[in-house]
């Protein structure tokens, strides 16, 4: 799973930090968190494929966070994109993109499936076959969408040496006992699939929680996760802004991190008064209270390895 | 006069040709033709005072001309912009700047004022201090203006060789003279304005014509012009594609430009298809009909200096 932070500015955009967005790149499939301003061209950059892109999620409708959306579609249209595409957002999407085709009197020719996060839901858990993706309402100035993706279990390892030793069958019995199911061997002795099968392999967990106060719900989406992306437009100096602005500090993510024990941090949404000559600042604020933080750079990737 | 070339694309973007936008500055204002997504970004690029930004002419409402227009305008909001911005659209511009602050729920705290060009006016010329700008219906498969920037004529010199030949003396006769008034000497001599003023300096004119097919209104616009900055999307061979999609090729922008009697051509929103590769034959295929043609690039800069 490769995460690619595509712009990690906050809501004004410098030459080195751009509106947010983030790939998250799982087998054959891009999922797209966000889509500010320039989106499609730090994803031309990025060398992402635009055909594996299956799934946007737009967290909030400021700005910053959905400026590119139109920009991306309209330009798999005239690539001649045929493939659909899902749009998982706050209630307003539908009308949004309508209103948007009919300024520019044109029609998506690939089927854009729109799943609004209703404003009254607390939670939404959209389940697809591989991993799931949850929405939670976060504290923001708009309503703004925490989201925690979790890939689902994966089997355990077949032991082949174990299976040798009790002498079951290079046949069909092995795939039986994979499919989960016991065998019974020549010698009438049975065999249960945990015999062989080490136990399943928890899957990958990434929680995005991006234009928001810190907040228990944030707490909760980025429990026990591989990488929180969280939000963290001001230095901790800032506190009375971050608040009057529905944001969080550098301290805030780190303690957001910090109590839902998460394994790594990325911060992201940099305010753009911040140059190069604050970053080991920004590192250090949150380092002191979450060691394993990494500050996120336009165009950085990172990999997270199965366990 | 300094034309800015923000971005040479056409509707789908490349790494080195973004979509459409082009910055005019002279004295201490800058006006901005179009607003292609990441306008924002190369304004910065090219180290252009968003302070000075005062006008925005819009072209048409395909999203490769406007998607940068939000951000730009939220930027200026989030810096703390008090200056009034002028904004000149195709009908339409009013909803939806309406729709996208309802959007975000927002409110722009300068002042907005949209000059709407009914889509019945066949033409419009808004008069401002030194310049004016005229906008005509071109032809395109939405609705799209091209405009011409024509800067008032500069007063004639005074020739103080002249005067003192005349014997005009050297206090308010000879501001009389230059208002325009004339005066009688001591001597009984009358001495009339054009005795001493030389004829009025012409002011510099530009015709910009993006998306268009090649048509009378985009002639009459750039009859004369210093220079002419036309949409040029394919190559001459593509002529069935232009003509269906509404646009024109390298060859129609030259003959646009080689009929109007224009000084200098720069061609402008390259389809994505070409290349640097490609860049010599299209230069080739518009000077064979219009030598002094330029092809345009992101964030080329011409000037234009007074006659």
């Amino acid at each position: 799973m490769k995460i690619v932070l595509l712009g990690s500015g906050a809501a004004l955009p410098t030459l080195h930090r751009w509106p947010t967005s983030l790939a998250v790149q799982q087998n054959n499939e891009i999922l797209l968190f966000d889509c500010g301003e320039g989106a499609q061209i730090r994803f031309q950059q990025a060398k992402l494929k635009p055909g594996k892109l299956s799934k946007i999620f737009i967290s909030h409708f400021h700005g910053d966070h959905i400026y590119g959306l139109m920009g991306l579609l309209t330009s798999f249209q005239l690539a001649g994109r045929t493939k659909p595409l899902d749009l998982f957002a706050p209630a307003g999407m539908t009308d949004y993109l309508a209103f948007m085709q009919n300024l520019s009197h044109f029609s998506f020719q690939f089927d854009i499936q729109i799943h609004e996060f209703q404003t009254d839901n607390k939670e939404l858990t959209w389940t697809f076959d591989d991993y799931s993706v949850q929405a939670v309402r976060l504290q923001h100035s708009l309503f703004s969408l925490g989201f925690r993706l979790q890939e689902k279990p994966k089997p355990g390892k077949f032991d082949a040496i174990k299976a040798d030793e009790f002498g079951i069958p290079n046949g069909p019995e092995r795939h039986q006992l994979q499919n989960g199911q016991a065998i019974e061997l020549a010698n009438g002795t049975t065999i249960q699939p945990t015999d062989v099968i080490g136990p399943p392999q928890p899957g990958r967990k990434i929680a995005i929680c991006i234009d928001t106060l810190p907040c228990e719900a944030s707490i909760r989406l980025a429990a026990d996760v591989d990488l929180l992306v969280h939000e963290a437009t001001f230095l901790s100096d800032m506190h009375d802004l971050a608040q009057q602005t529905g944001h969080s500090t550098i301290a805030d993510a780190a303690r957001i991190a910090q109590k839902a024990i998460a394994k790594q941090l990325l911060l992201t949404h940099i305010s753009a008064r911040y140059s190069k000559q604050d970053e080991a600042t920004i590192l250090k604020q949150a380092q002191s209270i979450f060691p394993n933080t990494v500050l996120g750079k336009d165009l950085m990737s990172l990999s997270l390895s199965s366990v």
